[in-house]
């Protein structure tokens, strides 16, 4: 069975981190998929997803260490060439990529009790961002 | 076809690297699964997993890395907050991901000849990880 | 259904970036899947897959970010130990990592507009890749 889940978030942008596992849960339970799995899949260049322990200091953490390995006042290529702000954003989204698949085992996703699915964006403006959930499963 | 799939290992903490390999094949071996996708995730927020050629050098060359990149001794606000002292296992996990998805094609794994799959254990203590292998094919 | 893509592609190595969104979009096309999703996975340890706006800018950017925090000629215990020189290919490779999961909605990816499939081939010399597209679905 393969059910095509989808949502939209509304995000600060700028390193905005939301915890977005309950609107994936709520797609495994409206597919009625009971052992499967899940694949989490934000549209776009400058987002990502991944997982955490999602509590205020890791999400001051996260940025901080990301400024650090990619700044945003560094010179970019991609902003002499396009006029445009936000190099570091599209770099951060693709070290950390735009997809995540979890396992779905007795109709519930195998995350840890302090691991939870989130999206970060990193353009530098507010966005409103479409994340599809593939449910695939019996 | 779906098949649940999962074992535990123990590991040292302080970014101990595994080959999972074999323990991954046998879950394939038992699923009957010849055709399809293998789902390999690590549950916990301190732990990730990914792929690399096993041998003594890389996994002190890898170690040595995260602890450039992201070290240990740093201030973090997850340990200011919750009087901890893992803020830098937490960053390091969400960074690699939890999840690997690898192509099964006549029973077996894509897999390149030294490309191992690897769980690498980035808590400050020996932790017992479970490991969940999704199987979904024919 | 299952449908076992393959296709290779021939590299400069030394971080060569290739758009291959086009050569999965025909795997696609030829299982008939309308529904389901797109593994793509590329075998060895010195490569990765991600996403990003391709363009010549970020090509550019990526590299430079690369060489940045993994350099080169940085002394690695995989090249003294193997006399080698590709240390860094393989640290690059694995903080990436070489699969991908896309969902297929109405028989497209849900990529963005500016959001293509690429392959990153970090070691030191040309290569020929081999990509797997693993597709399951309806």
């Amino acid at each position: 069975m393969v059910y095509a889940g989808r949502f939209t978030v509304s995000t600060q942008g700028n390193d905005d981190m939301l915890d977005i596992t309950g609107s994936v849960e709520q797609a495994i339970l409206e597919s009625g998929v009971v052992n499967g799995i899940a694949t989490v899949f934000v549209v776009g260049s400058t987002a990502a997803i991944t997982t955490i322990e999602y509590e205020p200091g890791l999400k001051q953490d996260m940025a901080s260490l990301l400024e650090r390995l990619i700044p945003r006042d560094a010179p970019y290529a991609h902003e002499a060439r396009w006029h445009d702000d936000n190099g570091h954003s599209h770099l951060r989204a693709s070290l950390l990529g735009p997809s995540l698949t979890v396992p779905i085992v007795n109709g519930r996703m195998t995350l840890g009790a302090w691991q939870q699915i989130i999206l970060l964006d990193f353009d530098t403006r507010p966005r409103t961002r479409t994340v599809h959930v593939q449910i695939l499963g019996e």
